[in-house]
């Protein structure tokens, strides 16, 4: 067996389990451990690190899932045959890097495979993950994608190596633009459509024809990725209160933005619609003055289980404000990386100028197999079957809720891929989330979605305690409702069985 | 005959081509000329509107261009059956645009379509085009990349649906990996490779890594794609002077720049290689201090026709300063999207920090085919086989060039896919342009690939009159080149007979 000693750092940034984790699989890697060298039994390593049992028990796990290590019953961990794939030379250069690494800043090391791995397996550590962005995979149909492809296949292939259009293949474009008309009555034309490779490029994109100097209001909850990405890019992101309406306009007209993003069809996180009258106002504040859109991440519009489908806020616009924001992530999976823009014609001449010279960042071969796979119907059908998955989905966990005396309210129902169930319990969600993770049970709490100011100092957003002029008693609705422990539980993902078994095994935690 | 009564507006920035160009265009979309339509001659039509014939010339060249009118010898102009592709309401939606678009902003206008048009356009007026930036797509081995989908098909697609590494798949970056450290001597583990489509995208990550508040130093002349990316992205550009080394110690230390953007094998346009001793002078610069970094696009180094393949500067790099980015846009094609950038180990944590939750984006399933054409040996074959095709042309131009009397001086050659012609003429750069442009010839001025400062103010670079301290004998070599006027010509997606015939037709210009 190998023995193994560790020079741990207990003040460092990096959690032990992570430091024990990259230890022992650089030794792999190096070549330091062996295949097939036994190593010690979690009790014994805990002890002779002076760390907790769990702590090992998660290193080795996560060795166990990236398959540097197995286990052999009644026996234990064993290091196992890799293909390192390292060139000669790496194994130094890491060393190197590890040193470097260490000279640099005591508290940060070499962690990107800690990061990226831990961030894969915490999932796997969980029998049932309520993630309300999960999807299901398996019932995608990957024999009509493999149609698709051979139709691209069977096009004249040199074409596709050449140097395509800017904003995508036309005839891609073509396409969510009947689907787009049709399904979500936006209005415009194929030259307003710009395809990319997810809404995070296309929100770079738009950073770069809208220039730094933007203020972008945000409800709150909403969407964290798009907040991150707004301050990464630098934009000043000024969340503003929202009601069961959504963004409410007093705030929005304290903010100072320019730029408002929202998700009119079904807010995320809380599921709300944003009716015609908020439509109308905010539309009416865009128009006032030039230079003020709104973005419309219309982002699962696709599922709804009751009710006529909420036709975009783009449709309805007047004043060409509206930059429309769709993709195929949720109705078809988020590895194919295939988002569309559309652009209010102001705005596709600041592209023409700014990104024009960018190429498309999908491949004109992707692009042409997501073109035969939504003409030849492929994508409708596909809809259609998980509208009905989801909707059962949906169901079963209502019906898995109903009555139990623990739920206080749920809402955000009827569309989407997930709900938010607010708990009655003195137990607040990080406690629940902690309890239910222990049981093997992930779930989410809705506090996770609300952000803060970007660029303290200069800007200012209310707080629930302040009534800005005239939309008084609107607000704080949603800080009202935060009083209560509340949870978002997706469903998509799961199986009716495994929200059955998660729901019966938070019940035990609440 | 269709009569058109076209409102030009001559104070316009749209030229009146362009206007020209898409008046008739919305009206053949929106019905209003209809198919088999005749269209006025272009000379009564320029009589009619005032103005000059070769200015009609152009707009009806477009429309001819992209298919909206056919020409019937001897006959004139017709307009074609189209399919519009537009959904109900679209073309009142156009008319919307256009009339809103003309009260926004009496010189700006709905020209998506015509700036579009026109840039794809602009190439074909040339029956001879030494575009530098052009690569061959005839000779890429179709059935190679077939395979290739082949092989994909076979894995387990299912997983490919999933969601992936935000650094793109594995496998491929091992198999990148393993190239970049074979034929371009960098060192590095799959760790630090983050996979992207296209150097843009993988500049907009940098961006986001390393905050709004930088200046990066660039050459000049220089790639002015990164230049405007870079102008785009908010950072500030400071240009440095060159001598035949690269960019100059000096003026970097000068321009107070904490990133320099620099192209060491193969400096684009001019050619240079940088020699060992700028190299080390350059990273001992970086090594200073904290947060300098080196920005080493790779972005031809595949195409070497004499002498042996130069290092990467980021092999010889003790310092972990250098960021390499390389891109399978010269090797393969633009339109395969695939690029990639090795990050030292610091700027792996800011990765993960900020973009680590961006999904990558080139979709798997492009990544594995990619995979699969590297792995199977397809990407050498075809490189191979393309060196060979293109040390071909270049040695057909070298040679169709030699003893001309009119050729001052080459420069620029044995590497990469254009070659710079310093000419005996008193022509400016502009007038050959011009005047090559009529022979059906496209040639490249040196004086378009020059940069200027992107923040004034607060920046100041070196003329070529300036000297800065210790380094004056150098100064201004770039300047003192740019006496004469200087051609870009590139060959890599011209045949010998085309070259031959290209370089014959200038003959008769300078």
């Amino acid at each position: 067996m190998k023995e193994l000693t560790i020079p741990l750092k207990p003040d460092s940034r990096i959690p032990l389990y992570q430091q024990i984790y990259e230890y022992i699989k650089s030794d792999i890697t190096d070549g330091k451990i062996s295949p097939g060298e036994k190593l010690p039994s979690t009790r014994l390593l805990a002890g002779n690190l002076m760390v907790s049992r769990s702590t090992v028990d998660l290193a080795y796990d996560q060795l166990l899932s990236e398959g540097y290590v197995k286990t052999v019953p009644c026996s234990g961990y064993f290091v196992c045959e890799i293909e390192t794939g390292f060139a000669k030379g790496d194994s130094r250069k890491k060393e190197m890097l590890r040193n470097r690494s260490k000279n640099l800043d005591g508290s940060r090391g070499w962690t990107e495979a800690v990061y990226g791995g831990f961030v894969s397996s915490e999932t796997s550590h969980f029998s049932c993950d309520f993630s309300p962005n999960a999807i299901e995979w398996s019932d995608f149909s990957m024999a009509s994608w493999r149609k698709a492809i051979k139709s691209m296949l069977q096009d004249e292939m040199e074409e596709l190596f050449q140097p395509g259009s800017s904003q995508g293949e036309e005839n891609l474009r073509r396409a969510i633009c009947d689907y787009l008309h049709r399904a979500r009555g936006v209005n415009c034309d194929i030259h307003q459509i710009i395809v990319g490779a997810g809404n995070e490029y296309l929100l770079m994109l738009l950073y770069q024809m809208l220039g730094a100097e933007q203020r972008v209001a945000m409800e709150s909850p909403t969407y964290r990725q798009a907040y991150q990405i707004f301050r990464n890019l630098g934009w000043r992101v000024a969340p503003v209160p929202m009601d069961e309406s959504g963004m409410m306009l007093a705030g929005l007209r304290e903010s100072g933005a320019r730029l408002a993003y929202i998700m009119p069809s079904h807010q995320f996180p809380l599921g709300n619609v944003m009716p015609m009258k908020r439509r109308t106002e905010l539309l009416q504040w865009a128009g006032e003055e030039k230079g003020r859109y709104i973005i419309e991440d219309d982002y699962d519009s696709e599922f709804r289980y009751k009710g006529k489908p909420i036709p975009s806020l783009q449709g309805s616009d007047p004043y060409d404000s509206v930059i429309y924001l769709g993709t195929f992530s949720k109705s078809i999976a988020p590895a194919i990386r295939v988002s569309y823009m559309v652009l209010p014609p102001e705005l596709m001449l600041l592209y023409q100028e700014r990104c024009g010279f960018y190429s498309s960042t999908v491949s004109r071969i992707q692009q042409q197999i997501l073109y035969h796979f939504v003409k030849d119907g492929y994508f409708e059908r596909h809809l259609n079957k998980m509208r009905g998955i989801y909707r059962t989905r949906h169901d079963a966990l209502l019906a898995e809720l109903k009555g139990k005396r623990w739920v206080k309210r749920i809402y955000g129902e009827n569309a989407g891929l997930h709900v938010l169930v607010e708990i009655d319990t003195i137990k607040t969600e990080e406690q629940l989330i902690e309890e239910a993770k222990s049981a093997g049970i992930r779930v989410y709490g809705l506090k996770e979605y609300a952000i803060e100011e970007s660029a303290p100092g200069d800007m200012k957003a209310y707080t629930a305690e302040e009534s800005p002029p005239g939309d008084g008693q609107r607000v704080g609705a949603f800080h009202r409702q935060q009083k209560h422990s509340t949870l978002l539980l997706g469903y998509a993902g799961l199986s009716e069985k495994k929200i059955q078994e998660g729901i019966r095994g938070l019940e035990k935690i609440v």
